[in-house]
């Protein structure tokens, strides 16, 4: 129960000194709430793992106490761990429609849809858990229907940006309800979570609405072709100005890639996305239709091998193939670590004769430094708290409000698994709970940790060599062996020799261990790995894993 | 023998649709000059490979016409391939001093020094080789002494620009030799080769000097704390800059990391880096001087794991541990791939306390667009061919000088490989010889071919699974096992159900096969390993690459 002494907790679970998994739990009393439940993508050095979901043992361990997960809005840094969280915590969600309608398209193909208790809400709808009142408050972000959180706890207002930009001119919906933040600013507001996203960049960021110009411009000159736009499934708005310049200069739509063609119906059929009677037809019947009234708009602007972009650019895509002229738009900009990826499709496309246009065709959905300080400024928080972004991020999102003159000691740079708590006066970090990344590899969720990830980033360098040897029981002689396989070592066909002499190596090593009455197997087995290990570095200045198999009959 | 008659041929074997690896023939009649012999780094997807190197079975197909290599400077990308090169075909090597200073380092490293004839040439020689007439032109780029050719052929001048930028005011040495160009052109240049780098990049590029401005600003200001900077160690002007700045600024310089301390060391003997007397310490000396004493100049500026700045990041320097209000500066921009790499090294410098400053201390050493256009027009060629890039750059540059007038059909993207003949009024493409990339990896040259890297990439993505099963000879019986042994696939101990019932489905398929009386062991193998995984597909949704042994006895 809450009693008059108790404290107000912030504990992020994922999001802080990374990019993504974004999950943060407040806690009054005996009650809990949760923002957002994300997931990240597997950094470079998790090889084989498709994502990673943010550890949540606190809140399992303090389920009862859960009142609900609260979404900000529908990115996968923001729900797309929800099906493995939920279950291990079947909690209530709340969200806006479009990022419920998200939500559902998850958990049915979890087949969860049954079991999960799902609330829409809208901006404007204040929630009440416990001795929370969540107040949505409408944002701008690179998804339709995102919202701002301002939590009334018992000691004070908390906002939690979600992530957000200041678009002036959105194309669906309101623009950021500035006023509202104004207001509670005004009254007093404990603390500000703020998206540090791009806190490193300079000025104001520019309105979704310029990316349409663009396009404009570029459909009214290729009059004479085809038009290709890569972009975000989820960037329902940026779809919409591709449909509204085809409408306009009399093009039909194709969609294609399977998170595109999801996306756009959740949203159409919310009403999010305005598609005129006789735009779309379907990629079997572009033959029907000359160049210039054709649009495509499809996946794989990050470059991702299996997306249509990429498969388009190897033709790989049976249905749709290449022609000189083609007019294809990147529109997006490249997630870090995907660069290299990118300008390999970029020069596949270029190579097949199309036009690729990579600039100015895309805006960010994150505030840039002078949208920070606005949004700050409005707030006048006691405390703040940089959220989303890696340490660089926060740091200079720390430092953009100091020059504010908010004070050093009253800005957190908080940890995942932090535990930042308030009493009436003050504010300070006492303790941490578990926190860190559980990797989901296939099926399997938590299953592979360090020493796999070991393992196969060993294999990965230089193969490996199994070495199998067979002895008898009674006299601990070898009777079969030693065989060698390798696999990811050396061309073997090309490297017989090397081979020979490796078997011999190994034979040598059986001797010495007979020659010193060794049986142990797990001795012999560190000698054998030893000796090849020396030899085949001295060799070929490199390392397989060898993996000495010893069978007794 | 050189007749009337005798063609010229410029053959690209490496530097074309890619960044790395330039090197390219030309020839007439029975001789052949190669211009530059560099290495590429390994794409993400050639696990465990060191560097690329060109295939060069053309030139060993015609060694006995090879007159020589020039180089044009002294970076990876154009010298770093010598070594192996030249033990397939062992050529003179002509090259600007501190071009061959650099060259020598690496002979020594490969033992050659001996065995390899080199010449030091200056910008405004001309070297004889056959009917060639190679003459060195003074140019600008981020590594001091490089050079432009002007290669006088008995069919008109060919210019190859090298890596090149306009500077004006360059650290060390002339600026660009401009005149030279333009007299060239007037009299008439058959073909312009010309750096693709910077295609993309719209106006001009900036002189070194601003870096240098940069630094004195920051050394200026930051009076009580000590100066890290991370730059290329082969940018000997970056250097020299910091030295100059340290030196003004009355602060002692230390060199971190093997290649910063070998170029160094080459550069100052061969009088191309100026330190004043008293400034160098060692890196065991820092602790006798105070904080704003001291400079360091250090390697790791792509957050190369091993380098000196990752590890002074992660605390594995035991001589130089970081403080709170340590500036350091990347005097560096990220080579695509490297972006997430290097944010992950600022990320732990700011962890520590340090103050990181990443922008506007670099400029590139390679030609902006505006530049591109002045170097064309100084030389007026008849033919145009991009070179040094990514198909986009060679696109770019191509479409570049085609809005300067230069007709289509004149302009040559070329592929590594393609023979592009003139003769007295023609130049067209008539051929391709071999042409390509050889992987080096470890002591290995050429070893590691296609099937190595998919069986890298399997083992990377899944692991392994070896089943072992030892038959008798005569009864063909199974005598032993199965025995499974996994790495990289799932961490066994908590995994020990899964193995077991692995073992189950190999003795059914063991099974299986005596039933169909089935004793072809590698039928048997396909058998095991096609039930393996699909049972493993089903239970986990991995595909671990899965090594069936047999033995017998």
């Amino acid at each position: 129960m809450a009693t008059r002494k108790s404290s107000l907790k912030i504990i992020p679970l994922g999001g802080l000194g990374e990019i993504g998994k974004n999950i943060t739990a407040f806690e009054y009393g005996n009650s809990i709430i949760v923002v957002d439940c994300g997931l990240a993508f597997p950094e470079d050095e998790m090889l084989g793992i498709d994502l990673v979901i943010p550890d949540v043992s606190y809140l399992k361990k303090n389920v009862e106490k859960i009142k609900g997960i609260i979404l900000t809005h529908g990115h996968e840094d923001h729900i797309g761990a929800l099906p493995y969280v939920l279950k291990e915590i079947s909690v209530p969600i709340y969200g806006t429609r479009l990022t419920i309608g998200l939500v559902e398209n998850k958990l049915k193909e979890h087949n969860m849809l049954k079991s999960i208790e799902r609330h829409c809400v809208s901006a404007g709808d204040t929630i009440e858990l416990g001795p929370f009142k969540v107040e949505l408050i409408r944002i701008n972000h690179s998804i339709a229907d995102s919202v701002a959180l301002a939590i009334h706890t018992p000691l004070g207002i908390i906002i939690h940006s979600g992530d957000f930009k200041v678009d002036y001119h959105p194309i669906n919906g309101e623009p950021i309800d500035l006023q509202r933040f104004a207001v509670l600013g005004s009254r007093g507001v404990l603390a500000l979570l703020s998206d540090s996203t791009n806190a490193e960049r300079k000025g104001y960021n520019m309105s979704e609405r310029t990316v349409g110009n663009v396009f404009e411009d570029i459909f009214s000159e290729a009059v004479h072709h085809r038009i290709m736009v890569a972009t975000f499934a989820s960037n329902v708005d940026r779809v919409q100005q591709i449909i509204n310049a085809a409408y306009k200069y009399k093009r039909k739509v194709v969609f294609i890639g399977r998170s595109m063609i999801n996306v756009v119906k959740t949203a159409a059929e919310l009403g999010y996305l305005d598609i005129p009677r006789n735009t779309l037809i379907e990629l079997s019947e572009i033959n029907k239709y000359n160049d210039e009234e054709l649009v495509v708009i499809m996946t794989g602007s990050q470059g991702e091998p299996m997306a249509a972009l990429s498969r388009i650019a190897s033709s790989e895509l049976r249905q749709l193939e290449l022609k000189p002229g083609d007019k294809i738009i990147l529109s997006a900009s490249p997630i870090p670590g995907n660069e290299k990826t990118i300008s390999k499709v970029i020069n596949e496309l270029f190579r097949k004769g199309a036009d690729v246009i990579y600039e100015d065709a895309h805006v960010s959905g994150h505030a840039f430094q002078e949208e920070l300080k606005l949004l700050y400024s409005l707030v006048k928080p006691k405390y703040f708290i940089p959220v989303h972004g890696e340490y660089r991020h926060l740091k200079h999102h720390a430092e953009l409000v100091m020059n504010l003159g908010m004070p050093k000691e009253n800005i957190f740079i908080l940890s995942n698994g932090d535990v930042l708590e308030f009493t009436k006066n003050t504010c300070k970090i006492t303790g941490t709970v578990p926190s860190g990344q559980i990797l989901v590899d296939g099926l399997g969720v938590g299953d592979v940790g360090n020493i796999v990830l070991r393992d196969r980033k060993h294999l990965s360098q230089d193969g490996l060599l199994v070495v199998v040897i067979t002895l008898d029981r009674e006299s601990n002689k070898v009777i079969a062996g030693p065989d060698i396989i390798s696999r990811g070592f050396v061309y073997v066909r090309e490297s017989e020799n090397l081979m020979d002499e490796a078997r011999n190596v190994v034979k040598n090593s059986l001797t010495e261990c007979e020659d010193k009455q060794i049986t142990e197997w797990a001795q012999m087995k560190s000698i054998i790995k030893d000796t090849l290990k020396e030899f085949l570095w001295q060799k070929t200045k490199r390392s397989p894993m060898i993996l000495p198999i010893i069978v007794e009959v």
